[in-house]
């Protein structure tokens, strides 16, 4: 089967943060659900908005435009070992979308204020989608979720577990 | 500040499933998750899939290839009232990125066998991302979430509720 190449992608507004540089933008926003953000729908799709506000959480896609580089493997943040990027949320990722899960605190017209935002100031959004814990949520009836390389590093609400590695 | 332009979109790989059209499938893969996939990926991208089978349950980023259009405002399959996009998963949107979270059953080299899916034969997958619950679920702390216009149609599991719009 012919790979497909027609992938129509534009910028459907822009991600507001107080971070210039991706240094110093918290790894996860689950960490830290303190930063707010605001993001600019441009004009011709804020109809597609239209009860956006009736969910508190909201599915961010975003491009990472400040990563420059892909690569296949990665020294995560938490780690020391290099995995694959799939098994990573690093930004050289091939295709370079990135995913937040953020709080939406309110809508104004096209502005959304939100809260949670790990991201660079100025990045592009592509998608947001609602929050649905039932969709997202995987069942636990079959088994425990395992999360792989990260249970050594965040615990089970994704909390970091106190870091060992550099103590004697 | 300036929209942001030079998006570099390739398929990684491509998503096998029993759904030859977009008809007949799960709308979202929580209500069904005994569908079996296969994702071939491209063997240039096999690097970056190591670690992945310590993880359960991935969450993939594809590419609705099978909808030509593009629509702001939508009725949901759930509803019978007109939505904004954005408050939907409809594949009609801008971009139309979709995304479903699957269960990893096992990897063999560039091959992935899931459970769980969603979309078409077919379809060009985008990226692979680790699902982690502490990363990827709200805090409930701050209150309880709200699913919008969804909370009539699906329970908080996520589980259809009973259909009554077109009982006397």
């Amino acid at each position: 089967m012919e790979r497909y190449k027609n992938f129509e992608i534009e910028e459907i507004g822009k991600i507001y943060t107080e971070f210039d540089e991706p240094k110093g933008v918290p790894i996860q926003p689950s960490y830290e659900r303190k930063h707010k953000g605001r993001i600019d729908i441009h004009p011709e799709f804020e109809k597609g908005l239209t009860d956006l506000e009736g969910f508190s959480h909201i599915i961010l896609l975003f491009y990472f435009h400040k990563s420059e580089t892909t690569r296949l493997e990665v020294i995560p943040f938490l780690d020391t070992v290099v995995r694959g990027v799939y098994a990573t949320r690093a930004p050289v990722r091939p295709n370079r979308i990135g995913l937040s899960i953020v709080e939406l605190v309110s809508r104004e017209g096209n502005i959304l204020h939100v809260q949670g935002v790990d991201m660079v100031n100025g990045t592009p959004l592509l998608d947001i989608k609602p929050y649905v814990g039932g969709f997202d949520i995987p069942k636990m009836s079959s088994g425990n979720v395992r999360i792989g390389w990260l249970k050594d590093f965040v615990d089970e609400s994704g909390k970091r577990k106190a870091d060992s590695r550099f103590q004697k």
